[in-house]
């Protein structure tokens, strides 16, 4: 890099509205160059935690159903929203536990972003598990009815350029995990 | 599929918040198994496209800024808001074009996700470019300062795995880039 690049200065914040889900907030920051912009606007959703759980033979334990935020059905990853206090990795054993009745001899954290580079959003915490076994029914109190489905990595792969994943989140954990776990090097790649 | 998923009937909607960036509202929607639930939370964002473009070498064009929504510097892909009215093709190639200076031969369409599955959230439309060769200056008009650096493929991916993208939107676009542009067949991988 040869210019460096300068945060922003956070002047003021305003809490606009809350919901039990999510805090809408402006601020007035300060730019580099001096410039103040008055309404900044952000908005804050809960963290949660995304699993690629794979059994003993490599295949992705995975879940159809409906999502209300697509208006439609689609595959997912195990996952859900990380309860106050809880740690992220606990959050993932936990909700792959309920909502596959799946159990990971190893879960590795594999890294954790946000989903709005400008509003901010979520925090999404990544684990790549292995080893993974049906140990109990699935039970997840959720709202949402759902097939557990396990696919080869081949058929997951297929199954995301056919457009049945319709989250960006499950996608990017997709990603992750082949970087983690594989020599994907991407010589011939993007 | 053995079994059948239903989707969710929206019963009433109401709008609790906009910003000019956002709508939060809130719906009442019956379950299949015919339980109601009062108060879903919804946000809907203004749409985006992220485009993947590559140099006649393959050489990725990405962007170092800081973004407010993380509080960090970070990697990143071309992209930004499709205007009312515009389609989701002609935002991607204006993005490119006013934030990079980069015009491509082709830009192809390579899905449409979503951001949350439960609040929805926005909808992001992804694009790969062939042929990418600057044609002028950057000229953004974005409150951000940026860095234009051109990665090669394995460049990328390494950056990727350091942690330097931390948008979920950003890996997911690679992912379906890497998967409509090569033959990568998930054998070894995920």
């Amino acid at each position: 890099m040869t210019r460096r690049l300068s945060p922003w200065r956070t002047l003021a914040r305003r809490e606009l509205f809350r919901t039990p889900r999510m805090i809408v907030f402006t601020e007035r920051v300060e730019l580099p160059d001096g410039r103040i912009v008055e309404d900044y606007d952000q908005v804050e959703m809960a963290s949660f935690a995304i699993i690629l759980a794979q059994t003993e033979t490599g295949a992705v334990v995975c879940e159809r159903q409906y999502k209300h935020g697509l208006r439609q059905v689609s595959l997912t990853l195990p996952g859900g929203q990380i309860e106050t206090g809880e740690e992220p990795l606990a959050a993932a054993r936990r909700e792959l536990l309920e909502e596959t009745g799946y159990a990971c001899v190893s879960l590795t954290a594999i890294g954790s972003f946000r989903t709005h580079a400008n509003h901010g959003g979520a925090t999404v915490y990544y684990f790549h598990g292995q080893g993974a076994r049906q140990v109990q029914a699935p039970n997840s109190g959720d709202l949402e009815e759902m097939i557990i489905e396990t696919l080869p990595p081949a058929g997951l792969l297929e199954a995301i350029r056919q457009g049945e994943f319709m989250v960006v989140a499950d996608l990017a954990a997709v990603l992750m995990a082949l970087l983690k776990t594989t020599g994907l090097k991407g010589a011939d790649h993007a």
